[in-house]
């Protein structure tokens, strides 16, 4: 199948296979008796606390996890430090022309354990076989074992950070001969997996290129009830997979009977067409105000990692009906897995799980989706099919989805089992245990301002300022009211919810339990007579009359996720123009 | 039946009918012109506010509708107040002495607007006929005509405030004589409609007698996972009905044929017996830390209007099935309205309604419960049927249940429509309109501490403090954390969460969205080496990752309901052991 052969090829899976054998059968026992290099952080997690460099620290078995499961847990790299490593010196880099030149041959002849394993980088030689056991992605470091570290650093945003680049100079041993590297440019310029990603939206802020995260600018986010397509937010966690929709076949396991194979035509054809307007948001939207307490880990998304768009195609419903779901299934299944196309080096596919009842409710409203705001998906979206899991975090959204598992257990994916899941502010990269918290589904209730900006200019003679923004809670809770205050709360002004396009009547409210869709909302309020300085603040109820907490701090954790602390915006107040009237 | 009869003797419908008419022909369009009487708190609203007496003035608009509704809305009776009241002046009773006396015969010809409206009270004959229209509690008031008030009072706790009081000795006109006042005791003794109500617990701390309102002491509250049926909260808006079990009958309207009827052998013979675990807790729940911040309207609850009990019943889906509900009736209808067998003086009964979606749920557990913890449902708790609405508001699971009714509208009563419902901060008694905001049904997610005490003192030589508590959420979203600080939120210690009873194993996790029983919690926590005084915190976080707002005043509402900020328990420390050792 065509979605097969693009991870293979990016993969060298058996390749892998082999290295992770070798590995796990005489290296791993050595893995807890290792010392991890030292070094330390020339400004990533700088922020003004010295505790959250203290509490970066990798444990073991986390580190353990990431050789077995040889999945995204690359994406913890930062963690990598100890708590031998505190009171570390920091690294002087010795000075290129002090080391021998090497051919590439010599270098690939170093792709063993037993060989010593080299890798060049930007011209660089590193001997790299001590730091395998300690890399926080696991054995896959392996895969560029004797060649260039750059096709695989592409891939994850996270290598390029200048403590990665100070933990490689740690390894460096000599350096590429320049005929060498010129072949190796040469190759890279043809084989930067990211090379087939679609052009984006010159607006969009970019939190990350490779792989593509970015967000609209806030004060556009709130000029549509329905997020054009190129402005909704992107997400992605890998290379955006090129799906052929005519070879597409979505794979369905874990029922009575065979495996289903359902192609993009059986979807559209065989199924009713289901349409929905719900809003995704990012686990990690807002997180940028959690930086401010304490770093965290992770892309530092502002105020817009939120959109909303109407999806059409075929209920997960009707087809897990259509593919032998039955109550013999449901009293033993808990879970519906989702895999994407999208897979890393090794051929591991984001994966992501949702409740079975969820997935099969009659007001669930799940859709594989095949049309987002009345096109067919975008590439940047899940082109041909996504999974839309209303009321539910962006991650459970599987985006280019390839197979559906009925399971008794949740996803295994790094991204549900170590990733996107709440812990208590006190809990650091020490003594955080991932199993202890469940997988985040349904989102808190959440608002933000998204006009004025931050750091605006109001006019004293405009006498009052128009505030706009956004409110959403998940779990098909719909958002009942927003409270604005400029005068830290003592008084709130109630703003005016809206459920449709400026202009257009409203919509009618939906049943309980299935408000997918945020609303928008604006407030006109007075400005305060002396007051030079505003800061605006925001928060939304929900029909369960959940509330946004009033602080960040006390919400705080270590992945950055769920920041719905009220959102307040600091402006200024022009006093010029009043001297005049 | 022997429940409506027990409805229609308390309430003389057919006379108030009559004056009702009356009153809407002749007098209501003189209503809105009419001045209110002067008056001025004597202390009930006296908080450290003096906003909160400002904010409490009565709106026209919901005196009328309580004259047309004639229902509960002499809740609000406090309320009496008005714009122009502002600036009145303190009323100085006039001595008894000065008036003349009449017999029980004169004022009982003072029954009619053209005679003029008289009712003893406590000896004193008073002359109210301008009073009617102003009355919060609508022309229920004319049932007491030419009587005394007590048997009328006694009620609604409400009457008992100071500032009533003041109210009618403005429209004093006479003494009762001394025979006829004897007379009156001796009729009073046997009329009082709370006198067949239960027995209750020693222990409960009282709210109100009449109607009675208690709940257990917080240490007690987390002795026990399930609470003893005696100990369970109790919340009554009215008299405790006294149901024939033999005679009792469920009618169920609004379905597809004729009404249903099901008795109580029916209820427990022809479904399944259906048991489900779930708390129930009052939207005012917490209420008197709102007071704290201004005074609202409503029972000074503590922090233990909140129980949890095991219910057996038949589901009322089950129930709704049999009686013919079908995809027809789901098409139209959207509400399930209860009403219960308690009724107010006008005959008038408790009423609530739930969304048809959560009664017809496969997995919304909602029950037509005849079992509390094994037993018949207490006459307090009532028997003998209630619903229970796992995960909703305590005030939609009506005791005593009567008559269920499928419609395309919420309940009319009272309670659903003007009470049991949230405002921004800023919304006063002025400005609230009650139809802005929807009934609550699922709670927020909701933690308490029950030990140690306010104002414990704990030994410094134990060196640490056992916190205790409870936390629950709404809509079967499961408890997953609980935090506690003793330093201000600096550090959040994560404590130990139980879903059985102590020393029982755990039991095992309920299915996403069914999670109705609340934990239990304790979390061990070291005394900060300085402090005296220490103030110990907790908040929750559910499966939605719902979070308690840090603090009261954002959330303050004018009827002081869904308090759920974090629970804040001030404690001192005592040193004296410490230089002993």
């Amino acid at each position: 199948m065509q979605h097969l052969r693009h991870c293979q090829g990016l993969a060298r899976v058996s390749f892998l296979r082999t290295q992770r054998a070798q590995l796990l059968k005489g290296v791993a026992p050595a893995v807890t008796a290792c010392v991890l290099p030292r070094w330390q952080s020339s400004g990533d997690y700088g922020g003004q606390s010295g505790q959250a460099l203290n509490s970066l620290s990798l444990r073991w078995t986390h580190l353990l996890a990431g050789l077995v499961a040889g999945t995204g847990a690359v994406l913890a790299y930062g963690l990598h430090n100890s708590q031998a490593e505190r009171a570390a010196t920091p690294i002087e880099p010795v000075t290129p022309s002090s080391f021998p030149i090497y051919s590439q041959d010599e270098v690939t002849k170093h792709k063993t354990l037993n060989e010593g394993v080299w890798v060049t980088y930007k011209g660089g030689v590193y001997d790299i076989t001590q730091f395998i056991s300690m890399h926080p992605g696991g054995d896959k470091i392996l895969l560029a074992a004797g060649g260039a570290l750059e096709p695989f650093w592409s891939l994850y945003a996270v290598h390029g950070q200048d403590h990665v680049l100070e933990i490689l100079s740690e390894y460096k041993v000599g350096e590429l001969s320049l005929e060498d590297q010129k072949k190796q440019q040469k190759n890279a310029d043809s084989s930067d997996p990211y090379s087939t990603d679609p052009e984006r939206h010159p607006a969009l802020n970019i939190n990350s290129l490779k792989p593509f995260n970015a967000e609209p600018p806030p004060a556009l986010l709130s000029d549509n009830y329905i997020t054009p397509n190129a402005l909704f937010f992107k997400r992605n966690h890998l290379p955006v997979p090129r799906v052929d929709p005519k070879t597409y076949k979505l794979e369905i396991e874990g029922l009575p009977g065979r495996a289903v194979s359902l192609t993009l035509n059986d979807l559209k054809t065989r199924f009713p067409k289901h349409t929905v307007t719900a809003t995704l948001q990012c686990a990690g939207n807002r997180r940028s105000e959690m930086n401010t307490v304490k770093q965290v880990k992770g892309l530092n998304w502002g105020i817009a990692a939120i959109s909303n768009a109407t999806w059409s195609g075929a209920r997960l419903r009707d087809v897990l009906l259509h593919a032998g779901f039955g109550p013999e299934v449901a009293s033993k299944a808990q879970h519906v897995q989702f895999e994407g196309l999208d897979c890393d080096v090794t051929g591991t596919t984001y994966g992501a799980s949702i409740p079975l009842g969820k997935a099969v409710s009659e007001v669930g409203d799940v859709l594989l989706a095949y049309e987002m705001n009345g096109e067919d998906i975008p590439p940047d979206h899940g082109y041909p099919v996504r999974v839309v899991v209303p009321g539910t975090v962006g991650a459970r959204n599987v985006k280019w989805l390839g197979k559906i598992v009925i399971s008794e257990e949740e996803s295994k994916s790094h991204w549900q089992q170590n990733d996107y899941k709440g812990f208590s502010p006190s809990t650091d990269w020490d003594t955080v245990d991932f199993k202890s918290a469940p997988a985040i589904q349904e989102l808190p209730i959440q608002s933000a301002i998204t006009q004025p900006a931050a750091g605006a200019t109001l006019d004293r003679s405009m006498e009052e300022v128009t505030v706009r923004g956004y409110a959403w809670s998940g779990g098909g809770r719909e958002v009942v009211r927003v409270d604005v205050t400029v005068d830290g709360g003592k008084t709130w002004h109630i703003a005016q919810l809206e459920n449709s396009e400026k202009g257009q009547k409203p919509a009618p409210s939906p049943p309980p339990g299935q408000a997918w869709a945020w609303k928008l909302w604006e407030a006109t309020v007075p400005l305060p007579a002396e007051a030079q300085e505003l800061e605006i603040m925001c928060k939304a109820v929900d029909n369960s009359y959940n509330t946004q907490p009033d602080s960040v701090a006390p919400i705080w954790n270590l992945r950055g996720v769920l920041s719905n602390a009220w959102h307040r915006v600091k402006v200024n107040i022009n006093e010029d123009s009043e001297g005049e009237e």
